[in-house]
């Protein structure tokens, strides 16, 4: 388990949610932000998500549609325990269940409306990681297509997989995707222009619909990092602070 | 055979290039112009075209790159008399095989730097073809995953496959792309912050880079069409008309 003196306690979506991470290791920041925004999920609905790590993503959903009935699965059990304690500091209802999503624990096997997933990066076979050393949140572990596969095998009919990966990602998500259809590809860009740094994939169980290439969503104005400040677009400013969802980019 | 009378003399580039196409069946129009602009040859390589129809990719091509060693594939002996007599029209040395690329003739046979291909569209698996009784240049033929796999037996190691296609193709294509690497996906787009309507798909053979999903290239200018006027944006002005090239947008 983390120590408290490990830990720091982080504002996400502007001190609308606080949480604890670990000071080393893997520390959410904008992904599952983006990830959380682009849930196509209603008051109601049931919601999955895999590999849930300290809680960012299901909290930043939770705060943005409320009554939710959502449960995560996390392998390492001083996650696991952490976003427990997160969902509680934030006064959220988040079931977390320590496991292994390639032997799923008996109460996660039933069906959901949505299963989400900011799975580790770095698997695609041919690129090498550029980080060793740090925990299982960013190593190679399952491959990307059994996340996939795994994800559309918890959804009910009709239901959506939404996750956040590497462009380079993609081969390996399509190919779990054979349950799948209605395929949106989200490219998430640091700047105009510039080729995608992370995309969101979404898929829906069942799906008839082609796939689809959306335009890109650009994280940052100018053409240049512009010293310390952030300098958003407006629109990443309205789903990365103010909560803002991320759906009419599916439309 | 093709009667004078089922023809029209078309320009492309603005009159630098003149192809006879049949008034009827399939037509080029952008796709084969964004196509050459994309491929990355240079001066003394070589160059076979999947499928060439009436020759546009491989001739728009040769108005830009003087100098390679070009040669097409056409299943269809009228079209592929047609992307000869093009040739000669337009003053290009193209040689234009009639034979089938699940059967590769033989004098085909051998390594190219460059293989190119405007496939016939709305193949992919759950999307029903919206053109029905058009010819084969649009049906459903051979599957896309064996034009990338026919492709890239055909390259030279370091060799690049360019082919333009359908978003929905892309689960078809990454399939068959077993021996590629290096894969950029350029999508094209009508406007500004819509989706893809096509694509640009390269990859090299033998390449190790990881897939990047690069920003969109925008044809049209304005939130809508208008009137009769094309309105393409500066760039489309570029490649469409001034015969530019493309490859600026994967670097």
């Amino acid at each position: 388990m983390f120590e408290d003196a490990d830990l720091s306690l982080d504002d996400f979506l502007c001190g609308r949610l606080a949480l604890w991470q670990p000071k080393q290791g893997y520390r959410a920041a904008t992904d599952p932000v983006l990830l959380a925004a682009s849930v196509p999920a209603r008051a109601g609905q049931s919601v999955l998500d895999l590999g849930c790590g300290a809680g960012a993503a299901s909290l930043c959903l939770a705060w943005r549609v409320p009554g939710l009935e959502q449960m995560g699965l996390e392998i390492q059990p001083d996650y696991a325990e952490l976003a427990r304690r997160n969902a509680l500091h934030n006064n959220m209802a988040l079931k977390v269940v320590t496991g292994d999503l390639s032997a799923m624990p008996a109460e996660l096997r039933r069906d959901f409306d949505h299963v989400i997933a900011n799975p580790p990066y770095y698997h695609a076979a041919g690129s090498a990681s550029p980080i060793t050393g740090r925990d299982t949140a960013l190593r190679v572990d399952l491959p990307l297509a059994e996340w996939v596969r795994v994800g559309a095998k918890r959804l009910a009919p009709g239901g959506w997989l939404t996750m956040i990966a590497l462009p380079e990602n993609l081969p390996d998500l399509l190919a779990g995707a054979e349950k799948l259809g209605s395929i949106s590809v989200l490219p998430l860009s640091a700047r105009e222009g510039r080729a995608a740094k992370r995309m969101i994939f979404q898929a829906r169980k069942g799906g008839k619909g082609a796939l689809r290439l959306l335009a890109p969503f650009v994280l940052h104005q100018g053409p240049a990092h512009d010293g310390d400040r952030e300098n958003y677009t407006p629109q990443a400013n309205a789903v990365l602070r103010d909560g803002a969802d991320l759906l009419s980019a599916f439309r």
